[in-house]
């Protein structure tokens, strides 16, 4: 990428920290963000929806906060990108569909309004594919725009990449959060399902849809998560249950060296050669910290399994874009709508039991390991953007309901980087982290 | 009814008392219950197995524990009978179903344990209909065997019915506990859904299917059903809460007087001329105490949805019937699961939203009263054991998830009972059966 001289290298923990003591004011941060946007965007195409005057006056406000001597929420003046299927009350939130244009959402969604109340500064929307499904927008990767910067959190990992916004939050059904911050270079990080409340998100698929963050490292990403975490009561799959201590434990030192389970999962061979031979030499340098080892043999089931279950779930929560304009919509979105409407209740509720046989295979694992290793795509980001990549080695954690992290570590041969991805058990975000960030560590070592 | 005299006619919680104090002793309740069944069992057909000599085994064993003083369990000494879908270890637990013939399962159900904990006597296994659906098994109505007794908890609702045993057992997932228990002229007690664990109970639906139980009044309900509320990590429907406390809560006296709200739901048309003189009857008998209230029209969807539910689910968990012998199976049972082969899981899906459309519905009215009342069936017990009656005034609570029972307080001009529905908000099930003691003594009186 050119012309990389911003604030945003320094990472969102420095940054906050910056914030916090008044070194840096939020007004300055925006207006570096501002300008990297106005330089930057044509070319990359990241927000669905940006108005500078409104980020400006959230700084200002932030910034005279701050100067009264009131309490400073942990992502005080902090810019966040938002994926356009997060509801903002009263900012247009269009789910990266024409049906939807011109939609006001009247409320923030739960993890809105845990960000302003964190104190973070709402900077914008950005670009999604077509109800965060294959169809792509607009958006192309800063590390080479002919390019993909991969889907469907297209814009969130882009932005982030491009030093436009520190941090964005994302959704992945399938492979949205993993996919394009491996495919920009940036960290993405999935919590455990149901770690953070869906209120107010576009719901694809209750069974799979999984809120997730971006930022240039994990610290950052523990950062914000640990802002997210929570309960909400119109959301089942969230419980009350007392918040990790993300960051904390993040950047506390293992009290062992990590060990960590390489696995090789369903779609491997089709990677890239690249691929192939990035992780031996990655078990190599690892030594006694890796070991290798296969996945059940019910694996291979997981992504037809996942897709199942996507599909019947989104043919029933998109009906009415199908009633209103089903013409309208992008053929990728389409072709599942209709497969979708054919899957028989019977089948799907059988593709329900999967994840429980899945996971009873991974707790074994997890028992001799901190966490999973494996890439987080089949390679670096493919050209052209007319399509967002191949999920293959995402689908299967989220299916699992287990949070994975893609550490950019990586770089191909034509300088686009790749993800690393660590998979932990569920429940155990803090420690997955507190492994990514060694990771990172490590890796720049 | 012939021959009725017997201490079955005392009620449970008599029957508990007599038992604890030592006024009367297992093994000689034990005996009346099978010297009642020997009598009765050739016509009624109530069980699908029962062993003399197991159950006098308990009894005796019982009988010791009291003797050496220890402390006794709150059901100490009553006898229960247990629908056949009910698994308990080494005794054979059938189904109702060809298929099914000679299975006997290794562990108890969670219900099984917890009666057994509670000093209750397993009796034996009470006839369902074939995987507790519609096609009927062999059991006749004990007020006249010409007609049915309802289903699919037949046996249970005819064995208390016919003073064979104090307490039984029983699922619904339509109306299959309350249309027995109205046909027979019994207590029939449907809780909260989620409020007694299924761990152990074959599965038909897991939207709909609850435990229920059957008793002569609402107290003897009261006692059974107290030892059976609680909570098993396997059942997702239940939670770790606190037990209510069911028999004191019911047989306290209301601080006012009960007011109920009629409600004509929707079949009402098609019920019997009888059953309308009878309500019109009864509600103007009640005077203050009962106005009448119409349902939201959302409620003529219900039977329609609680049907896809139900089908589309057991088409999921009775595949295994499907494809080990469907020609082994009642036209009913086979109709239904081809039938629900066929729902789109995005019609399943869309069906899962009603319940809650519903309760909204429902909890307007229950802030102007104490339950809702309504009959349990369209008329009394219709002739012929070829079919177990309609379950359209049973269906619509069980899709809400609502605590329903109905309690014997009516009988139509051929002699046969039928029963008074009340039914409740969810989660209020002590203050259910409190309305229901009352009336019940008040219809007495």
């Amino acid at each position: 990428m050119k012309d990389l001289d911003t604030p945003m290298q320094l990472g969102a923990v420095e940054l906050r920290d910056r914030l916090a003591s008044g070194a840096l004011s939020a007004l300055d941060l925006v207006e570096a963000c501002l300008a990297r946007i106005a330089a930057r965007e044509p070319e990359i195409g990241a927000w669905a929806w940006i108005d500078p005057d409104y980020a400006r006056e959230q700084a200002r406000r932030l910034d005279a906060h701050r100067v009264s001597g009131r309490a400073l929420g942990p992502l005080h003046g902090l810019p966040v990108g938002l994926k356009d299927v997060i509801d903002t009350a009263r900012i247009p939130t269009e789910n990266g569909c024409a049906l939807d244009a011109g939609r006001v959402p009247a409320r923030d969604a739960f993890v809105v309004e845990r960000l302003r109340a964190a104190g973070a500064l709402i900077l914008g929307k950005t670009v999604t594919t077509e109800l965060a499904f294959l169809h792509p927008g607009k958006t192309r990767n800063p590390h080479n725009p002919a390019h993909t910067p991969g889907g469907s959190s297209s814009g969130s990992a882009a932005a982030v990449a491009d030093a436009m916004v520190p941090l964005a939050l994302g959704t992945q059904t399938g492979g949205s959060v993993i996919r394009p911050a491996a495919f920009c270079g940036v960290t993405g990080f999935k919590p455990t399902f149901g770690a953070i409340p869906r209120r107010g998100v576009q719901m694809q698929s209750h069974t799979l849809d999984t809120l997730g963050v971006f930022a240039t490292d994990p610290l950052g990403a523990a950062l914000v998560a640990e802002a997210l975490f929570g309960f909400d009561e119109t959301d089942p799959a969230t419980a009350p249950a007392p918040a990790p201590r993300l960051l904390d434990t993040a950047r506390s030192a293992p009290p062992l060296p990590p060990v960590l389970a390489f696995v090789k999962p369903p779609g491997w061979d089709r990677a890239d050669a690249e691929t192939h031979a990035a992780f031996a030499e990655l078990t190599a340098a690892l030594g006694d910290q890796a070991f290798e080892v296969a996945l059940p043999t019910a694996f291979e089931e997981a992504a037809a399994q996942r897709a199942r279950i996507n599909m019947a779930e989104m043919a029933r929560y998109h009906y009415r874009y199908v009633r209103d304009g089903l013409d309208r919509l992008g053929a990728e979105t389409r072709d599942a709508l209709e497969e979708g409407a054919r899957i028989p209740a019977r089948d799907y509720l059988a593709a329900l039991d999967w994840p429980k046989v899945l996971n009873a295979g991974l707790d074994e694992i997890f028992t001799r390991c901190d966490a999973i290793l494996c890439p987080a795509t089949l390679g670096p980001a493919p050209e052209g953007i007319g399509a967002t990549g191949d999920p293959i080695f995402n689908g299967l954690w989220t299916l699992c309901g287990t949070p994975a992290v893609t550490v950019p570590v990586l770089t191909a041969g034509n300088g686009l980087p790749m993800g690393v991805q660590l998979v932990g058990p569920r429940g155990d975000d803090a420690r997955l982290l507190r492994t990514a960030h060694w990771l990172y560590g490590w890796a720049g070592a």
